[in-house]
């Protein structure tokens, strides 16, 4: 692993004076609490441990501190100004901040890029000043940071009370109403949260920077991530790589997924929108954990925050009401885990333990005698959690109103193991005198159960990903100089033949006499098709033509293709090539390409083929270069992880031949940015592998040599 | 609808003296209330509003009420006598009742068919006892029952306080622990429920007949349902039936679709196991809304338990928080909801209110004004719900700490409508005191909008199945006296010809001159295949000839048949028939059937074919018989949605051919109760619609005439 380890990025850390400032000015103080600057200055002054600065044009004092008129006329620079003035306004604040040599702006003001007109420009001018200044700028229309470690609460939003406790978990929300509801989620539950970094229009800083700035924290073990749209993705896809090296998982709800959310989004944050499919590979192929919303991602961040990390995925569930048992299978089942039953040594232990109308299956029930037995539930979590038979326990139902002396009793279990250990507990007050004795509870079997397999599949992606190198990515995909315009089939196929992709073995034919001769040199079945820039769908046009045989047939079939070509030809264009191939074995048909996506670059996708892949649309996708394992990952994944091995699916060497075909085209997408996209289509998976009978590139400049 | 509509199953009144007795014994009745028979005893004594007899053999007195011996000394019969004796007594209280006019048995003593056994047949005298007597018995291995209207806490779980909330929810529930811990989450949360009725190991009273005894009450609007295994399968859908009729959603959990899951749920309940998709599709048939988990369960629960129900899908979200906006946008897709911008009229009234950074799209965002400004709000709320744009409304993030004055602004605009309007409240407090209100909330937006998303799939399904005709089913399906036996092809395909079934045009050709006849009838190209009992898989067999024209070839092929047939026939089997078919137009390739399940019987079936239909594993079923509108839904169901109107999938025309071929099996069924399985593979869908190519059977007794 070391290997493969990134630094920490440099540019990170000039975000400590806006995350951690040692002095903060507020621009636009005001004595009333009901008013932005009144209420963050308020709560500075109550728990903040640095020096505050108000300032304000107008006033000697605000809030019993000396004010300043303006921030140019602050007695030394700041770490931090928070603006809470009038949109018009911020602009010129932040020119005097800059020239002020203040550390970094957080703009609360609202009024810029998600009105559009006039706004976008002024958010435009602040990126300007921020990029020209090197002054870090959070926001526009942002609803703040809070830094509990040193007390910063720069929020405007309500807090029902005041937040002390502090935990190993960072919150990151583009969305500051959103990351400010998880975090008071957390906080009633006895979650404990540090960090609440809201980034808004993200005019300069953004989510993946913040989250790269967190991962360094060594206060913070689990990152909860909510995005909306993703701006620089080079820095996201590099704060996730640390965070999958220094093993601190980052759970991430990215919205937008839907026509209708993608439209609000992209008129509130004013952000690019990618398909959902390419931002969900995105994370995948970084390690992001995403979930649905906000109760996956308190759940699973309170799951990782426990700090527990399985070894495998066998779950033992312990619970003595069968219902319970029986939903929990059901929902392992469909998180992927394994749920054996105890074997050997452990079966035999239990079977001396439990009551004979209990169970020492799995799930095991010791039966209603827990409530006057808890020596035999102790002594039963002891040699569960020992055993080597599990990776990780799941309890239910039992914490339901039966005492304290079974919270001591499932105490008393967490305790006696690393291995993850999780009650499923209905009622806030015992799920927190549970949290408080230091048993990770959760009030839903579902996202408990959820949890503990998205921790196995976390463990083994982690070992995949970090057994690949990183290709870092720009934060921004070039535009085409351009429009990207089409090859045609025997110039698109150089790319794959230069990347040692398996084609066909073809020759152009351009009359009669060449092609009895190519026809006799390939031997056996051939195929003849013709190939243009003008030309994507072939066969719709009736100009591929299969399994011919004999000097006869092939001639017939290439005189016809050859009159096709000069009535499908476009007036002025070059005419087309026919090709001949030897045709490929008959074999499973598999779609594979490229495709360059607007924010996170090159992807590679695989898909299951055929007449019927627009209806069944079962492909999967990865940020290109991928690794061999990331590339078999791939393969592996479609349909529903039933193509290899299956009857009439592939066998291991053909699903290898196909990851094979992906990697490589990995390397095409990185030796040739010039691709827009590539498809090979059919891909044929035949008794020796696959192979690419067609393929289709669009450049933006010039092609293949 | 009134000439489908069904009467309430006349054997459900046997159950009010168990769920509404006037008199309750209890059997083994203890002054101690740590005992199961004292806490009932304690109970009842404190809310009950009947008569209470204790029974105990060695005490006068119990808890301060006269004490009889045994269940035959009552002074005179009672409705319910509770049983909290140890098991090997139970039997015989169980005689004894009986014999006393005793009308309905509670037992909560575990120790029957969950340990098997001994167990196993104690239970089976137990349901001997029940039917010879009339008396109905519910449990063993049973947490209780709750009727709150009567003051009846039957149940021995501990309750953390004295629940007195009743409403318009009944709970039923085969594991009485995931009953009541359901009844303390809705209680937590201000949710009404007047009933909990767990059934335990169903000796006797089932789940079903539970629901058909709730749904006949007056003071229930919604049943929410957890059960395991489904016993007496005719009584479940007859309820359900009934609740449909009656516009009373019954949400339904049921477990055991695990492989681990199924055998837990065997183990414990001793109850059979259909496949998870039969239940699924039994559950869609009858309209149950099926949901994963506790917590969909509960909030779908109490979305439906408003009575208000959307006439259509439109959804309009109001929000302050973009994030939560996009967030809620996104699940609306998931959910099939669609979230139309406003129009004419109402875009126009909005223009008016909302302040110009705000959004009068969809979502729709007052902004932060709300704050201040509660006028607004509260017309926004009035415009939007009397608009015809809308056919509910969800509100997010509006309620985060913002204090009362927001909160009458919710309750208002809850009130200025009946279609169902809905809030996102995080905070706990925040939420009680809007339920108080009579505004409906909820803590999560996935479970918020996915409950919309029920709501407007249970009007629809309402309205199409109450279109159809009610089949009423047997509890149980009759085990087969034979083993079952497969039938030839052209055997089996007389079970669609009689039906109607498009069938290719056919002859059985015995030898060269009968095949040459046969093909000058037929025309065109035709098939050859081998059709015999012994001979299931043709084509792994080579015995399917497809596409065969001319004198020469089909007589090459006939021969090569015969001597195949000779070949593969096992000794002692009669000879295989060579049948000829006109060939098929191409067309796209589906699989159909009918298969009898253990529980629910006859199942439709139809799936995309083609060699890869065991990989892709698409298909949907449907209880047999199934009208035209439940057959078009399973056509449509294909391929997420998208097989009907897409490029390379089926028109509207070829759709209703395939539609048309579940309608004419469904007949089949009914007609031919020996088929256990009866498959079309390939069901092709040519340009002239849809016809079976292949057939095949398999059948308990004789086959078709």
């Amino acid at each position: 692993m070391t290997e493969t380890a990134t630094e920490p990025p440099a540019g990170l850390a000039t975000l400590t004076p806006l995350v951690s400032p040692r002095s903060i000015a507020v621009v636009g103080a005001s004595d009333h609490p009901a008013r932005i600057g009144g209420r963050i200055l308020a709560r500075l002054k109550e728990t903040y441990r640095g020096e505050i600065f108000p300032v304000n044009s107008s006033r000697a004092t605000v809030q019993d501190l000396p004010a300043h008129p303006d921030v140019s006329a602050l007695p030394s620079p700041v770490d931090l100004a928070i603006v809470a003035a009038p949109g018009p306004a911020v602009p010129q604040i932040a020119r005097d901040a800059a020239a002020r040599g203040t550390g970094a702006l957080l703009v609360l003001s609202a009024g810029f890029g998600e009105v559009g007109g006039e706004g976008r420009r002024a958010q435009d001018e602040l990126a300007a000043i921020g990029a020209a200044s090197g002054m870090r700028i959070c926001g526009p229309n942002c609803i703040g940071i809070m830094n509990l470690t040193i007390g910063l609460r720069g929020v405007f939003s309500t807090l029902t009370d005041v937040p002390q406790e502090t935990g190993n978990i960072g919150i990151v929300s583009q969305s500051g109403g959103f990351g400010m509801g998880m975090f008071e989620t957390a906080q009633q539950s006895g979650l404990g949260v540090s960090y609440v970094l809201a980034t808004g229009n993200e005019a300069d800083v953004t989510c993946g920077e913040m989250v790269g700035h967190l991962v360094e924290q060594p206060d913070v073990e689990v990152i909860a991530l909510f995005m909306e749209g993703v701006r620089k993705p080079g820095a996201l896809l590099a704060a996730a790589r640390r965070a999958l090296e220094l093993g601190k998982p980052v759970v991430a709800v990215r919205t937008g997924r839907s026509r209708v959310g993608a439209r609000a989004a992209a008129s509130h944050t004013g952000a690019l929108s990618s398909a959902d499919d390419v931002v969900s590979a995105a994370f995948e192929s970084a390690g992001i954990v995403r979930v649905d919303g906000p109760a996956e991602l308190v759940e699973y961040a309170r799951m990782f925050s426990a700090g527990r990390r399985p070894a495998g995925r066998r779950l033992a569930v312990v619970t003595s009401s069968g219902g319970a048992g029986v939903l929990m299978a059901d929902i392992a089942e469909s998180a992927g885990l394994e749920m054996p039953s105890p074997a050997g040594r452990l079966a035999d232990e239990l079977g001396g333990l439990v009551p004979s109308f209990g169970s020492i299956g799995n799930p095991i029930d010791p039966t209603a005698q827990i409530v006057n037995d808890q020596s035999m539930l102790r002594e039963l979590f002891t040699k569960v959690t020992a055993a080597p038979d599990y990776d990780m326990v799941a309890v239910a139902g039992a914490a339901r109103g039966l005492g304290a002396a079974l919270r001591e009793t499932l105490q008393a279990g967490a305790e006696s193991t690393d291995k993850p250990f999780a009650v499923w507990a209905g009622q806030p007050d015992v799920a927190r005198d549970l949290t408080a004795r230091g048993v990770t509870t959760c009030h839903d079997p579902n996202l408990l159960v959820g949890a503990m397999g998205a921790m196995a599949d976390y463990r083994e992606n982690r070992e995949r990903l970090l057994g690949e190198p990183f290709h870092p990515r720009a934060d921004a995909v070039p535009d085409d100089a351009a429009p990207p315009r089409t090859l045609a089939e025997h110039v698109s196929r150089r790319y794959l033949a230069d990347a040692g992709i398996p084609v066909p073995d073809e020759r152009i034919v351009a009359g009669a006499a060449e092609a009895a001769s190519a026809a006799t040199e390939l031997g056996g079945k051939v195929v003849l098709k013709l190939s243009a820039e003008w030309l994507s769908h072939k066969s719709e046009h009736g100009a591929v033509r299969v399994g011919l045989t004999g000097p006869a047939e092939i001639e017939a079939a290439r005189a016809e293709l050859a009159a096709l070509g000069e009535r499908l030809r476009p007036a002025g264009a070059p005419a087309a090539a026919i090709l001949m191939q030897r045709m490929a074995e008959p074999g499973l048909e598999l779609v594979c390409g490229l495709f360059t996506d607007p924010t996170f670059g090159p992807v590679l996708t695989v898909g299951l083929g055929g007449t019927l892949v627009e209806i069944t649309r079962d492909r999967r996708l990865a940020l290109a270069p991928a690794g061999p394992a990331e590339a078999a990952r791939l393969v592996r994944g479609l349909a529903g992880g039933r193509l290899v091995g299956a009857a009439r699916g592939l066998t291991e060497e053909q699903a290898a031949s196909v990851a094979e075909v992906l990697v490589r085209l990995g390397e095409v997408a990185r030796r040739h940015p010039e691709i827009r996209e590539l498809e090979l289509n059919p891909l044929i998976v035949g008794p020796s592998g696959a192979v690419a009978v067609d393929a289709l590139a669009v450049v933006a400049g010039d092609g293949p040599c």
